[in-house]
């Protein structure tokens, strides 16, 4: 069966090939959007107000839910930033191939994976375990993120041909700076995991608000 | 690496170039689309019938969840009309930036976020705290809403050139109206939750219907 | 402010707006996909081993789930069956307006409420609280999937001009069957639940069977 | 009413026809899409850390989990590789018919049951009875997934004319592999549960990456 694939889902030559490879793109691309917004929305799910809590007291309990606040909260920017990088990719993606819908899996495989990782951190926010269990979590999907840019504009070539050679080396390098990042800090939340979390909370919309702020200037590019 | 991402995203000058942009905003939609339509539908995972309740009982239990039920209504029509708000601005709306790409993540932080207070104004009716929360988190969720509209139709002139400066400021000040009355409503559910959640169930629905009732009369009106 | 939205929204005459208005409807059917696939995949999560459930006894606890397999089935083929009306229904409409979409937000609305009656009949199979709630709730989604369809084939005139009067009249009586049924069996619901559970789940599937074997005979019809 | 369907839903014979096939085929791909992706993401929420752990022995509890997490991967390469049988079969299906629908439904009861199985055997690793359930539940989402692709090549004929009879053969050879596999390892289970848990995390893996391999050298092939 090993020399089947290639007889079995070869495309005849037509004319309206392109066409086909445009909505084979674009169910990928739904199930991608589908998979980050489930993700999104399921951040919430991990805060909850314990069903024992009285009038009197909840409003104590609402404050002291803070951590898990915050870990929404750096959550759901971290994957809003995967789809921004992937929404900016596949902008310039213009063919698939099975590898590219493998790769996307990884990473969809690790956005899906995230919730898990955020709820941890929000009950248990200076436990080194639950630290270094989201600093390599971020850090394996950044990586997953990184793998499907450089396969599409690597050898495959899947991208849009006029994109030039010192573009895709901007493109490579700056999908590196998350996993890097967040590799960086896994040793930091093994041993002061409250350092770490400050670094993801603090550092991370900083480079967020520099970021829009810069493209806020040049408000004719595509986001 | 700060000025990297105007010559990393920057598309080159092609026929294709205004499809690239619809398709950009056709991934922007559909990804709000599935927070919306996710966050509409975990609204019902906060109504729970106890485990231990015996078949006797069912019914007085499945009676007593009403708060549940009215807290229920009022989120998915809150989120309804947030929906409907987004429907009508971006059919105005023909280019997308990256400022705009986050403020609609920053209206779909908060549409994320409601299931949370609904599922607490649901398990306790008559609280201050659950109240303000609610009121707070919708109120913010308008702001942002708002943010957008003045955004896309301010400065950065991301709308369609032939909608005119009248039809501009009547959107403004109409996207003004749900966060200044959820803002208003705060001291009262502060003070007098009972009253707040009345204001919120009775004035709201009223509200809508006569705006449904208004745009029935004009049946060709777009939705 | 009560005549603003027809200043507001009113779109201004251009050749693209026929093209609008059916982004327009996409946006809306995107939406209800969302809502249609999470209920159906929500459904799942009424179903849990209680945690405590030892190796040994595990084969007997699944067995026992078995009210909860079939709740499961039957709201799956209940929210597909008002899936399949909506996708048939949506192709002859051509366009929307506010009324439609309110009307279809209250489809949705009970399409999102069926999970928890599917958790409560799952729970309590023998109960006749759960088994009216069942009844009321899909005769309230049955009614309100023929409320948008009558306004759409009636006075709004919202469908392609060459559906024929014959062809309105049909869908019309057709869109009533299924909240007639369930309707009937709020009463048997109340004093009998085996009975009317036994109905739901023996005559649906049987009526959908017929309806399926009926269609496969003419396979060339749009499904 | 028996005789009504044919009436009722036949359209009538226009230019816009096609269009209105493929959208219609647009919207059963949606809703697959947002099944498939929520159950994908779903598979999550059963991975959860006790309440009451504290941060001491929050690492031990963490690497405990261990068997979750396969049960999450294995479940999120079976629901991948469905959803790319499925992309791959839908480009060569040019028209729908309700039976095609419904078959297409079996297939998504399948898919979004799955995540209780992969619950119940993340929960019970060693156990016979959890890990029957999930072969037998695979066995069936691959058989429904062979089901729809057998009916669309078969005399419902809705494939694009130029697929030839030996691609068809290939792909329904293909097809049988998964639940053929599935099937085997059923009596496995029964006894041995370690054994058939090995067997689907190694040798699926080992078949997916030859396949990805495979394809890889080839990458002009569309995904």
């Amino acid at each position: 069966m090993r020399n089947l694939p290639d007889r079995v889902w070869r495309m005849p030559q037509r004319q309206e090939d392109d066409e086909a490879a445009g909505d084979g793109m674009g169910r990928i691309l739904a199930l991608s959007d589908g998979v980050f917004a489930i993700a999104l929305t399921l951040l919430i799910l991990d805060i909850a107000v314990p069903a024992m809590t009285s009038n009197d007291e909840l409003g104590t309990v609402l404050l002291n839910l803070w951590p898990h606040y915050l870990a929404y909260l750096l959550s759901f920017v971290v994957i809003a930033r995967f789809w921004v990088i992937h929404h900016q990719t596949f902008r310039l993606i213009v063919r698939d191939n099975a590898t590219l819908v493998w790769l996307n899996f990884l990473l969809l495989f690790f956005i899906a994976f995230l919730p898990f990782p955020t709820a941890v951190i929000g009950a248990h926010e200076g436990s080194a375990a639950a630290a270094v269990l989201y600093a390599v979590a971020v850090c394996l999907t950044g990586a997953s993120s990184a793998a499907y840019l450089w396969y599409a504009t690597g050898r495959a070539n899947l991208i849009r041909p006029d994109v030039g050679r010192g573009q895709i080396r901007a493109m490579r390098a700056r999908s590196m700076s998350g996993p890097v990042f967040f590799a960086l800090t896994v040793p930091v939340a093994a041993f002061v995991p409250y350092v770490a979390e400050a670094l993801w909370i603090f550092a991370f919309p900083l480079a967020r608000m520099s970021f829009v702020w810069f493209f806020d200037k040049e408000s004719d590019e595509p986001g």
